[in-house]
């Protein structure tokens, strides 16, 4: 019988622990976070996926508010960097630099933002150049979709990231 | 002695309470509006300014949130054509298609957002179009000033009003 889990049991509990403590701090120190009662609700490493329900974001119309729909989606893609970078154990500040959003279709219900990194960008090389020069930028894509797939609206957005001057522990700082 | 107001006050007073208006519809009916505390501060006829305080729109490094940003500035050009056809007594349904946001400085304390049109736009020609054919588009720009006056961001969006079923009555519908 072994004595530890295995190891993909371990990866992903550290990544629930790492999704929750960034949940945490992004509701407990955006206050328009909280208003939006967004939820990090799925993060596999490449992709992470933010939740929000329509009451609390919804606009004039009855459908959700512009402002709501991209900042979800610049938090969701905001939250892949940071989650890639804490799970290294790597203390950094994340910051967008610009970003372009296309309004395709009416938002009608509760909704979900995905993101993932842009084509051709790597999380590993991304980390691997901000540990070496302090400085790094990477380029993310998010959309939101209505019940049948199809696209409601897409935000790329391009983010750049400064090493902070004291570092977190390494791995699973954020369980701590 | 005139027996009624100067033009030039008329004006203004009805512009003030179309502005009031607006920004009671915006606060009563966006929930993300009333979370930003937000307000319709100016509006000459062509440029807009909206006001957001820092506390509520606060992001984790204690300056504004780039959401808050992006939905204040979306706002302030999406207000700018609405109280462009409200003065009209045009109704109409105003949607943002796409934006554009360069973040270029972060924003420590309270915000103003000021919006015109692009280079080259009229809003005189957009809703004489809207009127014609029941559609029209248009491009609009805003920024967030540092107090020194440089950018802070800047936001190019293009929006497309539809033109709605039931009219509002002409001109001062607003105050009524």
């Amino acid at each position: 019988m072994p004595s530890t889990a295995p190891v993909a049991d371990f990866d992903h509990a550290q990544r629930d622990a790492l999704r929750l403590n960034l949940q945490k701090e992004l509701l407990g120190q955006i206050p328009m976070a909280a208003a939006m009662q967004l939820a990090i609700a799925q993060w596999d490493g490449e992709q992470v996926e933010l939740h929000a329900p329509l009451a609390p974001n919804v606009n004039d119309k009855g459908c959700a508010f512009g402002g709501s729909l991209v900042s979800v989606m610049t938090l969701a893609c905001w939250s892949l960097i940071k989650l890639a970078a804490d799970q290294r154990g790597f203390a950094c500040e994340i910051y967008v630099q610009d970003s372009t959003v296309r309004y395709l279709a009416p938002v009608w219900n509760d909704f979900r933002a995905i993101a993932h990194l842009a084509d051709g960008q790597s999380l590993d090389d991304f980390l691997d150049i901000l540990a070496l020069r302090g400085k790094a930028r990477t380029a993310t894509r998010c959309s939101i979709a209505l019940a049948d797939g199809t696209a409601a609206c897409t935000l790329e957005a391009r983010f750049v990231a400064l090493r902070a001057k004291s570092p977190l522990q390494p791995a699973n700082a954020a369980q701590s």
